[in-house]
């Protein structure tokens, strides 16, 4: 089949990959309805994470079961499913606190822009449909795989609540992911951090009711302004860079959360700042596999549609401009035929 | 009258200062049932702070309140009061929000280890008690001030719930406090980090459930191996060291809290190293306004015995001595008679 492979900075692949196969008894392996790239893939393709090259990319996934190990017994052939970017079994005291994307047995979902995946701990890491849904919601099912849940845990980690003030840093498909979830735990105001107006028309589109477009020092004193000198309730830091992580934290009234999911790079706390500041802060990978029946079921009952944030479509063959176009920004979102 | 003075490292002195007197009309000036001396003032004693020298020392009080400024309204002369070491106006939106300690007029209490003492903003910072307390109660009172007030305010932040596996990282005057605070919170598991038979005798009498003396990764893993490999659910530091942090850091399990409380001295943080960790992390100058009539009505009932922390009196002439008995760990904390 054909699947993607990274070589190195910005050398992306579509290539015959070998079909993958049932390894260990809790395996399965599923045929994608349809796959994605996601904001993180960035990091390797811009030569910022070290990587083994080649690497098979791809970690968000949805579609129908093939084949189950013989030790699989919630998931059975034919049926939909939808899975977590993080691999968990979902029985370790980890994954019971809720927290799967810190597993015992956590691995992180690999391959999964191609037509077949291998998804290992399929009982613990898969959530199948009662039914197969319909086309039109394939796009915010396979959203729920990771930047819909990561969204969604930036602002459960950051406590949002009915009639929070919320502060979305990052515009990409995550922070947009992340106002859409602030929106549905009915935050009372949702001020959205962009400069680009497409993005801003769909911050507008999933919730957010302001929006901010100046930066830095002066994106801090625009929240104060906004919110009686006060700052957030709640910030949600979507993007992971030194800078985008002290406009969190400028943004963050005393006693706030700070819900923070862009995987740091290059960035530090000086502990006695962030004392004195006093905000609070929770991060790390989603553990989606917590929010997934919920999401799944918001999407199915067509009461959120985080699918839209898939701002191009592409064969799996055009991968490597499906890469392009987001490292430039042309693109919030990539989604892939497969 | 006697005051206490720093003028330098390991330079205390006890000489004739300034009564205090009303400044402003939101001012009280109260007359010390007692003063005592805080780990934190151990910071500018060792050198580790950058002092204005000569400095008044002391901001943990409770006594008789002797006047008021003309705006003063809840309360008068003659009461009995206690107050935070973060003077507060209790009003504005970070008091409201129950962060008295970042209040929007906050100013940190001076000159307390002294028979009088000024406390600005009297009406918010000041909780007055409706008779005037047994005398054997004063011990305890005056540690509701600050040592108890943030010891519960790092398990407050650590959301220590009924049930939850506790690990408390110091075990000075804070860190003893912070499992006084864990056990009235109904923790299921109080694990006291220490290695002085006097401080582990009294975490035990105050709620601890277990010890460790182990430090560093021999720490980490003893915690591990008493939580079935699980790690706390909350951790209070109580330190503040890049010691003391980094094992708090060691003994959380994904998706809890950590309560910090010592002022960080040297600390950072790295942001990906902290992300994988998944821990949660709200520290800062503890909102002890919060607690306060809380905790007061817990010692005026006789429910807790916070004074027991103090484990040498000696007269504010001898203040000199008692910094000296807790720089050397000889003492846990020094109460001071006025």
């Amino acid at each position: 089949m054909l699947g993607t492979m990274i070589y190195g900075p910005r050398d992306i692949r579509c290539e015959e990959v070998p079909e993958p196969k049932i390894l260990k008894p809790t395996d399965a392996v599923i045929r994608l309805a349809a796959s994605c790239i996601c904001g993180s893939d960035l990091w390797p393709y811009r030569g910022l994470n070290d990587v083994d090259w080649p690497k098979p990319m791809g970690h968000e996934y949805c579609g129908i079961v093939e084949e189950v190990g013989s030790a699989v017994t919630s998931v059975r052939p034919g049926q939909f499913v939808v899975g977590s970017f993080c691999i968990s079994d979902n029985t370790c005291p980890h994954c019971r606190f809720g927290f799967q994307s810190s597993c015992a047995q956590r691995e992180f979902m690999v391959g999964a822009q191609a037509p077949f995946a291998r998804v290992p701990l399929a009982d613990g890491t898969l959530v199948a449909t009662s039914e197969i849904p319909a086309d039109d919601l394939v796009p915010s099912l396979l959203a729920t795989s990771d930047v819909l849940g990561t969204g969604w845990y930036a602002a459960d980690a950051a406590r949002v609540q009915r009639g929070s003030t919320v502060v979305v840093v990052g515009d990409g498909a995550v922070g947009l992911m992340g106002v859409l979830a602030a929106k549905q735990m009915e935050a009372g105001r949702i001020i959205a951090m962009s400069r680009h107006k497409t993005r801003q028309e769909l911050a507008l589109e999933f919730g957010a009711t302001d929006i901010v477009t100046e930066r830095g020092e002066a994106g801090a004193a625009r929240i104060k302004a906004l919110t009686n000198n006060i700052g957030a309730d709640s910030v949600l830091e979507c993007v992971g860079t030194k800078e985008s992580m002290a406009q969190a934290i400028q943004c963050a009234r005393p006693g706030s959360m700070i819900g923070y999911v862009g995987v740091p790079h290059g960035v530090e706390f000086d502990g006695q700042a962030l004392f004195f500041s006093q905000v609070g802060m929770l991060g790390g990978p989603a553990p989606v596999r917590r929010f997934l029946p919920y999401l799944i079921d918001l999407v199915l009952e067509r009461k959120i549609n985080p699918g839209k944030v898939f701002d191009l479509t592409l064969p799996l063959s055009d991968v490597a401009e499906g890469y392009r176009a987001m490292d430039e920004r042309r693109a919030i979102k990539t989604m892939l035929r497969v």
